[in-house]
C-alpha cells in the first residue's frame, strides 16, 4: 500500500497566523510533517509527501501545484491501494496509524474534527475524494455509491488536526515529537488555571 | 464495575448559551444524558446518574450537590472498580465505550479535548481524581504516583464532549441518537460552504 502525505508548502497553516507569523507557521508545520513521517516509517511503510513546492524533508518528496482533490483521485484510479494521511496529525501515533493502515474494508476512514477526513484507504479504485468542505459524511455517501465496504476508526490521535490557535494546546499535551518540542522553544505552555486550559505563549 | 455518569442539573452547559437559551440548554443536556444511559445499557452495564438536582430519566439517580471531584473520590475510596462517563458525550458509541471499559490497567483514561478526562476507570482505591483543569495530565501523573498501572483509550467518540457552540457540529455529523434528534428539530443543519463546516440554524 502507498502511503502519501499531502503538504501545501506554500501558505501552511493560514488559520495559525493570529498566534504564528508566516516563518513560524512554515517552521511549525514543517515539524508536524516530520512527526507524521516517522509515525508513517514507524508502522513499517515508506510515506511519499505531495507537495505544492519543494520541501527539505528525509523522505520522497513530488511537487505538485494541483489541488489535493484531483491529485488523490488520480492516484486513486491508478488501482495501488493508497493511503492518503494528512500532514498536520501531529499527535499521531504509529498505534493510532496501524488501527487504520490494517483495517478491513475497501474505503476506511478516520473522522476530523469539523467534519473532515484526516486519514483514508482506498482499495477500490471507483472511490473518489473531495477534500472540500464536510468531507467526512461525504466520502461515507460516495463510498456506498460506488459499493465499497466502508470502516470508521475511532481515534482521537487521527481525529485532531492542528488548525487553529486553540489546536496548540492539544500539542502540547498529546505530542511528543518535533511539533511539541518546537511550540515549546517558541515559548507556548499550558495555561491551566480557570476551568479552561489553554496554549499561552 | 459501577459505572457513573455526573450530571448538572442546575444551569447545565452553560457555554452553550450564545447558542441555546436556558431551556434549550436544559433539554439538550437530558437528550445528551439519555443518549450516554442507553450507550452505557448497550456494553451491558447499568448506570447510575450521580446529579446536582433531580433529573427525570428512567434510571437510578442520585441527588448530590458537591462539585464533582470531592464525590468521585469517595465512590474510589468505597474500593469497587468504577468507571466515570460524561454526561455529554453526545457522539459516544457502545464499541468505543467498550474499549474503555474492557481495557486493562488499573486506571484507564480516554482524554477529551482540550486537554479534559471525559471518561476513566478507576480500579486502584488510592487514585484520586481532580478534575479541575488540564486534567487529563494531572490524572496520568496521580496513577503513576500511586503505582497504579495506566492505560489512555484513543478514541475520538469519548475524546468529543460537548460544551462549546462549535462542538454542535459534530453531533450532526457524527451523532444518531436523541441529541443528534433534538438539534434537528430545534432547526440545527451542517452549513458546508466555504472550507469550514460548521453547525448554523
Amino acid at each position: 500500500m502507498r502511503v502519501v502525505i499531502p503538504f501545501d508548502a506554500r501558505n501552511p497553516k493560514s488559520r495559525l497566523s493570529p498566534t504564528l507569523d508566516r516563518e513560524e507557521r512554515r517552521d511549525f508545520s514543517e515539524a508536524m510533517l516530520r512527526d507524521v513521517i516517522d509515525v508513517v516509517r514507524e508502522t513499517g511503510r515508506s510515506p511519499e509527501i505531495l507537495s505544492t513546492a519543494p520541501v527539505d524533508v528525509d523522505a520522497t518528496v513530488s511537487v505538485d501545484e494541483r489541488p489535493l482533490t484531483p491529485l488523490v483521485n488520480e492516484l486513486i484510479e491508478d488501482g495501488t491501494p493508497i493511503a492518503v494521511v494528512m500532514a498536520d496529525l501531529a499527535i499521531a501515533t504509529p498505534l493510532a496509524l496501524d488501527r487504520l493502515l490494517g483495517a478491513d474494508g475497501n474505503v476506511v476512514v478516520a473522522p476530523g474534527r469539523e467534519a473532515g477526513t484526516n486519514a483514508l484507504v482506498v482499495r477500490d479504485p471507483a472511490f473518489r475524494v473531495d477534500y472540500h468542505g464536510a468531507s467526512f459524511r461525504d466520502h461515507l455517501d460516495r463510498a456506498r455509491a460506488v459499493g465499497a465496504s466502508v470502516r470508521e476508526v475511532d481515534s482521537f490521535r487521527l481525529a485532531t488536526d492542528i488548525d487553529a490557535p486553540a489546536d496548540l494546546l492539544e500539542v502540547l499535551v498529546h505530542g511528543d515529537g518535533r511539533a511539541s518540542q518546537w511550540l515549546r522553544a517558541a515559548g507556548f505552555r499550558v495555561h491551566s488555571e480557570g476551568d479552561e486550559p489553554r496554549a499561552v505563549r
